[in-house]
């Protein structure tokens, strides 16, 4: 069974995204700078090794409605997943499946019944969990991630969607398993210890 | 002239202290996780090289006043810091002297004012604006700091004082200068750019 993996880029200041989120600019105001760090400072080669191993390792996505509705338009026709994405919402609605195996399916019975469907479809393979901030700190506090992957954004955005908010945790010690230092980013990675 | 500073230990969730601040537990509940890096992990002469370095460059101290209280006493008669301190308060005092060159010196007129002093006292060394989240805070926004120290503790605290907060700044680039993976902590320096 793979794991599950909260992957998320986030500002030092520990936005997701800035403030005033709309159609037009989906990761906020500014937000775009978060995702600097995948086009600047890397050679294409060095970028596309690091997202082809992200999502060669993957085998299913979840996502808030938000994300999805967000994202819907960019990813396009042929989305970058090539793979069963799980979006959690409270209205059903028919799976859309799109070219190079990525499928946007909804569930509405909660995270615990969309984790279960994910797992499945994604056999040996690891489970992403996506954001927003609302669906991470949902699969954080109820105790199911295995891993959380920060790609610190070298940036500050003084306001926005904080990733880590509303948190019901008890205090938990992180064992670090890789840090990597790159052009406008820290990679860090972490498995949850200590947890719940 | 010397830099100046921010240098600040903060959980990967965002807090420099926990909840429930008190004199018995300056750190609030479970706080001190955010110092356990100083201590776990590393050899005694790792760490002591890692403070000795801090200390020699720093030619003097800002602190907020809550900050002060807390760490008086704990601070001992001899403290770490071996330069003046400066104080922001409302209350006028008269400068405490300690042993080793620790002065504690209260300043009532504004952020600038202590900065000017504390700079006149540093001469060619650092200014290190120590905390609270407050003083922080007020000269982040002030536009004053020439460089932000983060030793990352890989740890969550869920709750607790947030460092990045009622920011009134702009999106800024951030430099990095120096990131270092040690037993449970990220030290992150990081130079200020494109900054208000």
């Amino acid at each position: 069974m793979g794991k599950v993996i909260l992957n998320i880029s986030m500002s030092l200041d520990g936005f997701i995204a800035g403030p005033r989120i709309r159609d037009e600019e989906p990761m906020g105001d500014a937000g775009e700078k978060l995702h600097d760090w995948m086009f600047k400072g890397n050679t294409e080669g060095e970028a596309n090794e690091f997202l082809a191993e992200f999502f060669e390792n993957t085998g299913a996505y979840i996502m808030g409605k938000r994300t999805f509705e967000l994202g819907l338009k960019p990813w396009g026709e042929n989305p970058p997943f090539h793979a069963p994405c799980f979006v959690l919402t409270a209205e059903p609605g028919e799976t859309i499946i799109k070219q190079g195996g990525t499928s946007y399916n909804f569930v509405t019975d909660g995270i615990e019944r969309a984790l279960e469907r994910a797992r499945e479809a994604a056999g040996t393979k690891d489970v992403i969990v996506m954001g927003g901030a609302g669906a991470a700190q949902q699969y954080l506090n109820a105790g199911l991630l295995d891993e959380i992957y920060i790609h610190l954004a070298h940036v500050l955005l003084g306001d926005g969607t904080r990733l880590f908010d509303r948190l019901t945790i008890q205090p938990a010690d992180l064992e670090a398993i890789a840090v990597a230092a790159k052009p406008g980013v820290t990679h860090l990675k972490f498995r949850m210890k200590d947890y719940m």
